[in-house]
This record gives C-alpha cells, structure tokens and sequence, in this order.
C-alpha cells in the first residue's frame, strides 16, 4: 500500500516543500501590465495619472519608447509639498533615473523579486527586456510591472492552495 | 525503511501542504510597530512624520490614545497636490475615520490580513485590541501595523524554508 506521507513528514521537510514550491515562481506567471508616462511629462500630470491609474509607481520611459526612469508616490509627495508649479516641471527632473533602475527579467523567479523589493525599499519593479544596439548600448524594454501587491496577491493564492506551481 | 516522501508526493498535496503553512502563521509572529500621530497634527507635519519614520501609511489616534483613523500617502498626496494651507489643515480633517478602518487582531492568520489588504485596497492594517467601555463603547487600542511589506518579507523567509511555522 502507498505510505500515508503525512506521518513521515516531519518539520524541516515541509518547510523545504514550501520554499521549493515558492522557487518555482516566475516573474512571468504573476506580472502586472506597466503603467508608462514620458518624461516630458509635467509632474502635475504624473499624479493625476497616478490616481487615475490608480497605481503606485510611474514607470517612465523616453522618447524611443524605452526604459528612463521611474516615480513613486513617496518622490511626487516630496515635490507636491516642497511647492513649486509642478505644471512646468517635467518629470524627468524628479525621477530616479537609469542607470539607477532596479529592475527583473520575465524568467527572474517571484522570491528574486521580492528580495529586490525589500532590499532596495521600492515599491515597484520594471520587467525587462534588454536589446544590444548596434553601438554596443543597452536598451531595456519595459513588459510589465511587480509590485508589492503582486506579492501580496500571490501569497493569498498559495494559501489557498490555488497556484498550481509546486 | 522510511519511504522517501518525495516519490509519493503528488501536485495537489504538495499544494495542501503549502497552503497548510501558510495558514498557521498569524499577525503576531510577523507585525511591525504602529506608526500613530495624533488628529490635531497639521497636514504638513503628518507628511513630515511619513518621510522621517519612513512609513506609507500613519495611524491616528485621539486624545485618549485609541484608534480614530488612518492616513495614507495617497490621501496625503491628494491634499497636496490640492493646494491650500497644509499647515494649518488638522490632519483629522482629512483621514479616513473609524468606523471605516479595516483592521486585524493579532490572532488573525496573515492570510485574512493580506485578504484584507488585498479587498480594500489598502496600504496598511492597524493590529487591535478591543475593549468595551462601561457604558457599551467599543475602543480599539493600536498594538501594531500589518503592510504589503511584512508581507513580503514572510514571503521571502518562505522561500528561504526560515520561517518555522509549517
């Protein structure tokens, strides 16, 4: 007869079932669609998209279309009580700004990401993608968005037993 | 001889298991320490706190100390960007007030609070405990503070196999 395994499994093995189950969880399997402002953008405009969008973080791109920069809430709270007419300043002059960026790949696992989350004490990670030019530059493109929230979500499905990855 | 678990451990149990650890962890083994202001704390200074304590979200207490309401960087943010005289505002004009605050007990599992976060879209939890006043009121004294963050953390240290709650 199969051997009932829950009498076998002791402490140590559980917690290694869980952190495998966790491990096998890509970036891929649980990312956000990005919500993406030029950097021409006012900073007025930006937190209006902030709350329209109703997000945490801006990612910012250039004018190619390609990875700039990013703005929170905590950088736009900075510029909204500092004063200033945050209608004729561009968000590029307030964003953090790449090389400076932390960002994941599609294939980075879900702990990865969260690790970066933590120890870099962001709220939001840009998915990448990254493109050699001709010159030799490189150039990222952004494909999605984690975030805390994701994580959040993510750890609700898992107690549920409903994310079919371990 | 013991059985290796491994061969006989299927998808489906594997994933009992996962959601079986996760359900034993409550909101005492992980919450942080609140972050309170009182309600007659000006707009302007509660944006301040936010920046010195480094915190998304500040609970609001009044003048006997009990929970009165919950601010966020986003309420904070709103008001700036609205103009007028921060200074002057009292941040109990301004936050989201009791009975309207979503909150958890410290034998809450971790799964109800990000469930909780997760529904209300919220930033932050306050960790409560009740008392009845003599004439029938309830007040909730604040002994913590659940966030997206704690969340990650734990999800982090399940990933790792640290967290001994399985």
């Amino acid at each position: 007869a199969r051997p009932r395994v829950g009498y076998y499994f002791n402490r140590r093995s559980a917690n290694t079932l869980v952190s495998r189950a966790i491990a096998k969880i890509r970036v891929k399997d649980i990312k956000s669609l990005p919500v993406m402002i030029r950097e021409s953008l006012s900073v007025y405009d930006a937190v209006v998209t902030m709350f329209t969008e109703d997000v945490g973080s801006l990612i910012v791109t250039n004018e190619d279309g390609y990875l700039a920069g990013i703005v929170s809430r905590k950088d736009l709270l900075k510029m909204a009580i500092a004063g200033g007419d945050l209608q004729k300043m561009p968000v590029g002059m307030i964003m953090t700004r790449m090389p400076n960026i932390i960002t994941v790949t599609q294939e980075d696992t879900i702990h990865i990401a969260a690790q970066r989350l933590l120890n870099h004490q962001i709220d939001a990670l840009p998915v990448v993608r990254t493109y050699i030019m001709p010159n030799g530059d490189e150039r990222l493109e952004v494909i999605g968005r984690i975030t805390k929230t994701n994580i959040a979500r993510l750890f609700v499905e898992l107690g549920e037993g409903g994310m079919d990855h371990t």
